[in-house]
């Protein structure tokens, strides 16, 4: 079965934690299971990674490209500040999906800049954790439509 | 049935004609058909509007608060430029989600500020009509959530 | 009896019940009210506009001019948008009121810039609809000094 | 005989009487009979239009496609603000050429900015009603070298 | 009887004189006159002081809190410059009105930024003297809804 | 005759081998022929000159004032770094247009920016080399209204 | 014994009752009596001054530098807007600390810029009236390490 | 006893040795050492850490919600780029100090920022290691303020 | 005999002292003396005053209308601040010269702006105290050429 | 006898018919008459030169190293964009002074710059051609105190 | 024989796969080789590391001080978001120089920005991988003119 | 034997005795003959020109269109202002190489900006006149690939 990558930023360990009246009370865990069932109903597998580091995440990156046919990608803080997550992204040949668990246009200035919106094919937010799953249905879309 | 307003905002009545190569070639009745089908999987009806007015789509909101529980709204190029719109969805207390066809974020600069962000409770954009049904899924996920 | 026009621009028909933490109570129906006791108060009449689209703001200022001898206008989101409105203004030679309900500068900042103001003889702004009444005596006051 | 569409945006409907010593006292009906004139030197028809509403301006611009070999095109103060006037050229497959009767550069700030220059052939400005003329011929000579 | 403080900045002793085709020909002795009648009429007294010290500004603004119940403050040049006006504005408890003679927003763009309308209760500007009256009539309906 | 300087600056010597994709298959010297065919229709002759140095536009357009009833300017690079060229053009009292072969707002931003566009009577932008023939018409017609 | 200067800038007199959900409740009287005890511990005597009078607050800054050794300075609202308190404190060769009892760069954006942080040994902000106490004892300890 | 979290970020382990004009002549182990002697007169202990990398140092202040009941954080070049850093400071509930060796006002622009200042609850900066002592004291009379 | 008044702003009565590297060694009385020779050559007085006070600056030029025939003013820090002191010298019919001892446009960016160059008849800097001098002999030539 | 080179920009050689309401009614040919007696009286020569060219007067400022011991330089609009000429001024070690004929300040935004003043002595502006005496009084008295 | 350090950032590692169109297709062991021959020719050693991770390349630049003799280094997207890369280079006594595989100024906006610059001796971009043979040749010229 | 040009701007014939802290002891005679003998070594020939004049560099840059093979600029100050000259280089047909002697990037802020590195295949800055030869491999280096 194809796989997708769901992977998750900085912080998003403390989801369900960390500030809720912001991100909620669902938590990483909720996120990885939430996943895995909505990929099953698209005959797809997917892996999840979290990291705190930039370093890693445009390592995990650069690894899809040969074991995953499409990356959700909620890049947390370094959607703002990583031009080299940006780099990764461009340089391998998978469609990749900007997500935020918040809605990151009604909050600080600083957070509506993103490095990575222009090379992603899309981007989902606000809708809290639901949002995986609209990402993977439009990763299932799009692997539907361009085979 | 609890009904949704699918409004669609200037020149998104040429879409299929219009630079086909930015926004692909489904039309307008391609995503008022899919909105519909996709409204009835969760017990939901649509009412479909396009317009190329500022004044007529800020109506048009006002006039949801009575008759709608929820508005996905494509503002075409009102989304960079109308404070009127976004005062308008914030005067009425309903749930609208900000779609558009194209990833704006790999487009011109100026198609980068939404003046509507703040007051929708989140984006979706560079699915083409897919976002449509995407959109329709979280309204009525939120509404399960929120009754 | 010479008369005034007070002119409300978009979502102004909601007042009352938009916002009301930031707008109040009172409602455009209130402010039409107010406005005819107050005129009549200096021997005037008052005509009262509202529309939620910029070209018929535009229309009713240009329209003013062979109609009205002065004209307090509450142009709401079109204040920081519309150059058309300055130019209709600035097009008839007629003294015209910049009004708002609320304290603009109190808010977002993209509410700071007017572009009307420039061509208005004043503004007020931040006291409720009593800015209505407010403006009116501007009027009268002016009318007497200038014939 | 082809034919060409004479587009005047908000305010020019006062041209004549609207700050003459920034527009000249020429008034639509000259620019409208000088259009004709020098388009049948050309063998060519025109239609004029005039709207105060952007809307209705970008339904003109959507309607010419089918009507027109060309537009002229003077959108007044949209000019400066309408996205969603540059959309609907881009939309279309016409030559269009940005027109204005003062020499906008020597005026305020706001009005050096265009949004939709990028997306016609030229621009022809400060000439008073006599661009209107200059515009024609250079659609003529364009219809000539691209039949 | 309740007291108004009508509090006069920089340059404002010199109202007659000071550039009259700017700010008029009536005087500081026009403005405390008018004052103090219109205050009559709502059965109020006033207290008028005039400094062209930033210190002594806020010295009477922080005296206010004791002995008035509402200020009209026409700041001046320190309007534009003066956080700690601002500060003091905020530190006592009482409805202040900004008031400019002259509408400042048609005039240098160094004069369009207030750094006091973000704690005043609202702003009136343009109308020259008058403008005293329409804040003291203000001022009077707020003590009246907010008794 | 009378006669007009058709004045080209930097690089427009190479005009037809230069960037023809942007600037098109025409040479100077169909400038120049062009130029004098269209003059004599209006009983006008044209000196044409050619320079990549700033000073030397800046003497020729000194020297105009004393030769010429009119300039079609051409400043090419300069148009967005020379306050010299514009204070000569505000120097000598004579009507200038400024012209340029491609449509400058289409191009890169600091193309967007005129230093002399204030100081001439219009702007024609993007018509190829048959830009040169409506300015020169607009220079003729404008010598017939002051005369 | 050597002494230090304590000094407050504007509305600082206020304390305790000004804002306190922003700045606490104790008060300028607070602040003396801490900074007295905390400067006897390091053998050292202070002198405590207020002013809302930026000139004020220049005098005393050089009148320190033959009566002190040392300034603790919270400087207020002219900390962002004074040159002339900056060019006081390079005037004198003294160590200046500054000071803030809030944490001024979690509060409005024209807090952010300080004009005398460059000429400063240092700054502490955000700790209440313990910053004064931390201030004592950062001059007590460059005083013992450059005597 | 309850402990402190001493947080050194990028290029601190080079203190003493790197560009001792401006960081001075002392150690990272300096620091150390005085940071436990002084958390010791407050009866507390510290964990001193240091990282070049800004995914380590997310981890530790993380890590810091379940051990630590207070962070000193010299943040270093990641202070001015690191939203990573601020969102876990925001993330777990703690009180955690800014703080700086050298005065960063009087340094490079770039350095004038602060990701992290508006999420911790003070900054103190440029007292060279001293700083790490006031800090230690400021956080333990906020534990006694705040028990 | 006619008379003039030097004015200098803050921090100038430290002249000879203050930052000797940028300065000089002259003092203010030094300027005072070579001010009463200068003058007595041009048949002139002169009045000096030195403040650190704003309102104090404000107050003597507006006194200077009925007692001088002309002002060279060093504002100091206060050029680049304050409003107030242009409003003053707008507002008196007398002509004002800005000096500075240093080349203030040499020297930081918040330095290079003045709010007073625009209504002063011109500037003269970074001569030292030789300036005022300079500044005497120009007041003194417009005197006779403007009697 | 030493010498000094007064040399003057683009468009000065048409001073006294240039925009005589800015510039006045003196010529080129009374700045260096002036010049040449004003010098005298210090026992100094002048050159006088004038070029609307940018390199040559780089070339003038080259060549006076060897030839002069002082520089008036009035750029005209080079001023405001030549960094050569900035360059050039920096590499020959001589004071030069930067002179305007008008007050640069009272005048457009992009006349406020000025490359040249940073390395340039002083500014000289405002004073019409009294300001070229002004200047070789400066010079002069500068080579008295720096033989 | 002395050793240099050939330092690659994030994704360098993809090259020569990665957007080839813009970066070529050599690869990072290409580099390598390379640059081992060339350094021998100038008997120089090198090592070559490469690392996607921010803080893994501060500690090579802080290893490098104790091994090499000079830094040859691509910091990738790191050129344009690190501050501790900049302090990193700054902290050791070694010569850097910035390279890039690409023209970035021919790039993206936010790749015209390197924080590294200042604090290296040279850049060298553009040249694909020939740049990093150049680099060792300008470091091997720089260690025989600085031994 | 195929021909580079090695073009040096304004200020560069001064190398070796203009500010030799920034630009070294090297002179532009030195440049010339490390650039004969480093091009021999690649079997070309150099043609080296200096100038002040940016039409100079404009002149002789049109005609290394048809002498030479490649170009080595260093357009000095005129890189940071001359649209003309890359306007140049974009029209001839030519590998352009930009060059600094300093590095730029650690200088003022106006020299970080370059108009014509976009059109340039690469920069080589901050290595002296070793720069040159650097070049000059990197031209030959370029010539052997694409032939």
């Amino acid at each position: 079965m194809p796989s997708l990558l769901i992977l998750n930023g900085p912080n998003l360990n403390l989801l369900g934690t960390r500030e809720p009246e912001i991100y909620g009370s669902d938590t990483l865990a909720d996120i990885e299971a939430l996943s895995k069932v909505r990929a099953a109903e698209h005959d797809l597998t997917v892996e999840c990674l979290q990291s705190n580091s930039e370093g890693a995440l445009v390592d995990a990156i650069q690894d899809a490209k040969s074991k995953h046919c499409g990356v959700v990608l909620n890049a947390g803080a370094y959607t703002h500040t990583s031009i080299a997550l940006r780099d990764a992204i461009a340089s391998v040949d998978l469609p990749v999906i900007e997500l935020h668990v918040s809605n990151v246009f009604a909050r600080e200035q600083f957070r509506h800049y993103s490095y990575i919106s222009e090379v992603c094919i899309g981007v989902i937010c606000g809708f809290g954790i639901t949002g995986y799953g609209l990402a993977i249905d439009a990763l299932a879309a799009r692997m539907e439509a361009v085979p």
